[in-house]
């Protein structure tokens, strides 16, 4: 498609957005407490073109489901607002798609098509400046601290030190475990065989995926007071602020929660109603870059760190950038194996990749026996 | 499709689900403050068929976008979570639904494809109890009350008065205009006109879809102190709680929202913090009609009436169901045209349909010319 007329000078008009869908399998099931079983990802792809012929590259992905509306609402509600626009006024473009599609959006796939579109921008706008996104972000650090996040509710408790050790054994000083069996002994028990495993010094979070009610949580916080956890994740339903509150004050553990916040106004209300110690927004689903840096600078303005949730292989650019980073999360899906330079961890860090743009290059051939229509 | 086994005693698993597209003209440019200007709806449909031929008949619509995303969410992600079940248990499905898709969910596009499948098994259900929605739903009445909302921001002031002459032709005595314009002293002399015309006993209700900041939001209502205003509606974002309390504390006007609310927590944050006077569920995209029920009892509980948005046609026995029923809004979004009952309106009521079911039947022969693949 070509744009005629004098906003052709610079070359930077969107001409061509092109969307796949991969259905990427496990190479085990992978199981926590309200997700159930995994046993694949799904990966879907942007490649926006400009008028110039650079090209950048986004993507978002789900636990399984949803993939396909994610690339028809890319395809038939995104794309035709998009082309012919300059892509380089990417808050503006931003700020275009979510009006677009507010009546059914706030959230939910919207998020995540908007999200795929972003960071395909952001892409170019890096390979158009020749800088790595780490720089281009503000580049406080070129690495980040990483913890390895594991989804094993499903493993037998051997298992489950098995893995952790495996975590170890690629120097990782930190590691998070899934909570929420039928039996809240159990979790208990399984939180105290892995602090015995990991040793005094290891930074240890666990992570319930929103299982609990409020007084379970309260009560289970309290259980787990002997054991230095680090943070508690997602102990009940994203939408109860009060409730969060409540199981920080009552329980006694600092609270994460993030990965189900598709709006800057829910992380708005966490922080300041729910009192979350670690908001974890999620560029795959909080609007991309643009929307995960609107809630990095939130909160920044609230004194908190941010976090992150999957895609370590982009995130590990915007955590490296930021003053108030604590921990990258090094997720259990593995779409960083998928690309050619899967994540970099080094004495418990993760590096940057110092190449122009987001350094999140796919290895096309890896990814086709992938491949599906959507 | 057969399901072996005992459970086929009764008859009523899911044997199929059949998704269709419309894309339907509307018979001119309605405009609104923040969604522009609208020259399509989009119907999507869903037909169940339970195992003992039974079939059931649910729907979504958005303003124009969205639509096709929504077919694939149904066809991709819930109808394999529901084939095989029985149909019956419709709260435990709505459930099922909600977490099988949750964390793509929360909201958006999953709300308005759960709507389209919830409806169908209401349909179902008060099929094979030969009884109509509103005495299956409680019965507190045959009719509701009802007002014309217009989607008339870029008419003329001339437009606009006829316009609404002809809702008062039609019998409503109840009525409700759009507000958002550039200057919002053209808004105030447009409010003053239609109070002269529509006299002082008409019921007048002022939409401005999210189009305001808090501050002009307080100016504006202040500024319509004058001319009796029913309720003033989405004045800023339905994300800023806090807003809509200083709204309606210092403006001095009722407020209402609710169809950019997706989730029954959405509806708890705005009534308990927002403070809002008539809550809006809309079936088509709060999770159907069970989402509805939810809201509306939630509205019970803290003392509010309960009103609606758009859908007229399913909405009146809804409404004339329940024992704190406000208005119905009669949307300019005439999907009741297209089935083979369009709302009736008498004296200023609507009148819920006595057929079996929702009442809501579409005449595919006229919905045909639209159809689209998805």
């Amino acid at each position: 498609m070509i744009i005629e007329g004098e906003d052709m000078a610079n070359g930077k008009q969107i001409t061509d957005i092109q969307t796949q869908y991969f259905h990427v399998p496990l190479s085990e099931q992978l199981g926590d407490a309200r997700h159930g079983i995994h046993s694949h990802f799904e990966l879907v792809t942007v490649t926006i073109v400009q008028q110039n012929g650079q090209q950048g590259v986004g993507y978002t992905y789900t636990g399984g489901i949803g993939g396909r509306a994610i690339c028809h609402m890319i395809e038939h509600d995104l794309k035709p607002c998009l082309l012919g626009k300059e892509a380089s006024c990417i808050e503006k473009l931003w700020e275009d798609m979510v009006w677009k599609i507010h009546y059914v959006g706030r959230g939910g796939i919207a998020s995540f098509a908007i999200s795929a579109i972003d960071i395909a921008l952001w892409d170019l706008r890096g390979r158009s400046f020749d800088e790595p996104l780490w720089k281009l972000l503000g580049g406080n650090a070129s690495s980040t601290k990483a913890y390895a996040g594991g989804i094993d509710l499903n493993f037998s408790e051997e298992k489950l030190l098995r893995n952790v050790q495996g975590y170890l054994d690629k120097g990782f000083h930190a590691v998070k475990i899934k909570l929420g069996q039928e039996r809240l002994a159990e979790d208990i028990e399984r939180v105290a065989a892995v602090r015995e495993l990991i040793g005094p010094e290891c930074v240890f979070m666990v992570d319930a995926n929103m299982k609990w009610t409020v007084e379970t949580a309260v009560k289970a916080a309290r259980l787990m007071q002997p054991y230095n956890i680090y943070w508690l994740e997602e102990p009940t339903i994203p939408d109860d602020y009060d409730g969060f509150r409540r199981i920080g004050s009552e329980g006694g553990l600092p609270l994460a929660a993030g990965e189900n916040f598709h709006t800057v106004y829910e992380f708005v209300n966490m922080i300041t109603r729910g009192q979350i110690d670690f908001p974890q927004p999620d560029a795959s689903n909080i609007g991309g870059i643009t929307g995960w840096l609107k809630v990095a600078n939130l909160a920044y303005a609230y004194n908190l760190p941010v976090c992150t949730h999957g895609m370590q292989e982009l995130h590990v650019s915007l955590m490296a950038a930021m003053p108030n980073a604590s921990y990258l999360e090094v997720h259990s899906f593995p779409i960083d194996q998928y690309t050619k330079r899967p994540l970099v961890i080094r004495d418990g860090r993760a590096i940057a990749p110092d190449k122009p743009g987001t350094g999140v290059e796919f290895d096309w051939e890896l990814l086709k026996p992938y491949q599906e229509t959507f």
